[in-house]
């Protein structure tokens, strides 16, 4: 059977679904890979390494391939010419893309969402969001330590000692994690909130200080957080205050794809911190954690005194930043989901595994009228708001 | 006597050559500190802050000032208000500004320059060179970190591993150990080379690798490099060149300001790093280490192979980058400077003072004509070629 790389065509979108490291392991397996040309060009992966890899570059890579591996959704329309009953593997987020949903489903082709990996520990080696998460909490790390014109370690010089730089993480999933790590790597000062109380552990293990606001935790199941009132959220937001205004540098993970993020911090709060700080919006794309941030652009917020101004950046799809990286932890996520639908040398997903089901969207089993327009993994139905993923 | 702080009007200078923290060590050693309005803003200073701390905000500051404090070179002109036989200290690097320095010997002005502090262990507190190349040798890490679309760190996921970027930094004086040293915080496989033998202990005491060329070393005196023959600096390229194309992020620090900088890379090696490596010229403002580099921007290098491009960023000002930190180690710098030329609570600087007669560029018992035109610190007259200072 093939399996066709196709070239994503989102804009912004820079990464790509497979690396020419991985071509063997399909290879091995008794797949045929065909990929489209300059699939990889913009995570700078060459045509000829996919070549030299043992894929077939081709134009044509989509006509009959049995399966179709992209990062973002390949469009119904470009799928026509696939081989009868084909499936695809990406992220999806059904609930953005409701028509297209229909459309897969009406065309029997068989849909596979990245982002519904659930989250058990057989899957961890596929969850494309914790991969993705990563690259993003590293990138916002380093975003932040370029943007604020402080150091962040401490220095100690003949001339005296440079104060390390106060950084607060609000969000303490994979993303906030990594965010946590990199900035005590470089010696920053690190404070870190989640609403989770079993996070404050994580947080503490990576030499930071994790935020009490003396609230009810909001643990929920499956590790995720449960929703809060908007009485709490006020009073979350009044308690990091004082913690906001004495921070250089400010980054709030609490997003998941496809889900508004919730509001941490209003522009008041952000105008009350110190001229030159900066803030670092990993859940802009989603409408973001902090008040008036804009995905893809850095604002300048006026400070309350009227010196200076604070930096705002809204992050728009932040893996993307790391193309290369993000390409390489995503395929491998991709690769491990292939080899479990795997059965006796033949592409043939268990619908009953558990895991296999959970990424389920389209298929021609489903009855059409059951194509779901919001698709959530089952773990998390009832939990609107959760530190990113 | 009055101490003025200049308000800095080259453009690209956001550095303030007095902080408020430091006003209450002037004020309390007898001094007035008076500061032009504006002259931290840059810096992220107000005003107020100034004034809070003790010091007179005013337009007419160097009206009557004994002595005048500023980072770059304050014009003749604006010293004609200055009390008679007004001294100044500032960075200067007398060769580019000939006239200036004859004008100021003509009107009895007395002119030190911070770039001459000598090498001694007893100065090491006013050594602006060195605080300011720290400041330079972390920006260029993070610089590099920033543009470099890879990870730093290892990273061990559930997906697999995320091996570390390579990192080769040139030239081991204190913004080359300081990059190296900021690669390694966050996590990069790190080489270091110096043309000085001692320098090899340094770059392996900070964790990373020191390169061995197998060429004869060059170490001269006062810490310092001798000169190489062209014979010589042609093996070492082709010796580096291995390095270089194994690096996703090359740093080169082999500069001194003032100074021609040494061509250590080629465009043909730049070109033959892998699409999407980055090198950092620190160098760029003294001619660059680098081929092709231009001071304040960033080229694209095509590779060699036709496949993507190198970032070549060219520093330019580069303390400016980071006005807050560069400021306050400079103040602390010249704060140490005034008290070495604080005599019985009077500013009488001992000119049989080594480093006040290494520092002192025009003064009236100078002859008109001796002023000189090239000024460098005696210990390296002998050394055209240095690895910065």
């Amino acid at each position: 059977m093939r399996i066709a790389v196709a070239r994503e065509t989102e804009p912004g979108e820079t990464r790509v679904a497979l690396v020419p490291e991985l071509v063997g392991r399909l290879v091995s397996a008794g797949y045929e890979v065909a990929v489209e040309p300059g699939a990889g060009r913009a995570a700078l992966l060459d045509d000829q390494e996919y070549a030299d890899a043992g894929a077939t570059v081709s134009d044509n890579a989509l006509h009959g391939a049995g399966l179709v591996l992209s990062v973002q959704p390949v469009k119904p329309e470009a799928l026509r010419f696939c081989a009868p009953r084909a499936a695809t593997v990406s992220f999806l987020f059904a609930g953005r893309h409701a028509d297209e949903v229909a459309q897969r489903q009406s065309a029997g082709i068989t849909t596979f969402a990245m982002e519904q990996v659930p989250r058990i520990s057989r899957a961890q080696s596929m969850d494309a969001l914790s991969s993705q998460a990563l690259v993003s909490g590293y990138r916002c790390a380093i975003v932040a330590a370029g943007r604020l014109r402080e150091f962040f370690p401490l220095s100690m010089t003949a001339a005296g000692t440079v104060r390390p730089a106060q950084v607060l993480v609000l969000g303490a999933g994979v993303a906030g994690l990594q965010a946590i790590a990199t900035c005590r790597r470089l010696g920053a000062v690190v404070k870190g909130y989640d609403v989770r109380a079993a996070a404050a552990e994580e947080i503490a293990s990576l030499g930071a200080t994790a935020i009490d606001l003396e609230l009810p935790t909001l643990e929920g199941s499956g590790g995720y957080a449960r929703e809060m009132t908007e009485e709490r959220a006020q009073l979350q937001r009044e308690r990091l205050a004082p913690h906001i205004a004495a921070a250089h540098a400010l980054i709030t993970t609490a997003a998941v794809p496809g889900r508004q993020a919730p509001l941490l911090v209003t522009a008041e709060m952000v105008a009350g911190m110190r001229p030159g700080s900066v803030v670092v919006d990993l859940a802009a794309d989603s409408g973001g954690n902090v008040e008036g941030v804009v995905a893809g652009s850095v604002v300048n917020v006026p400070t309350a005194t009227g010196h200076g101004s604070v930096q705002l950046w809204g992050g728009a799809n932040v893996p993307s930043q790391m193309p290369a990286p993000a390409s390489r932890l995503y395929a491998q996520n991709v690769v491990n989901v292939i080899q479990l639908m795997t059965r006796d040398g033949m592409f043939d997903p268990d619908l009953n595994d558990e895991i296999v089901a959970g990424m389920l969207v389209t298929h021609p089993s489903l009855a059409a009228q059951a194509a779901p327009t919001e698709i959530a993994p089952a773990e998390t139905v009832d939990t609107p708001e959760r530190l990113e993923s």
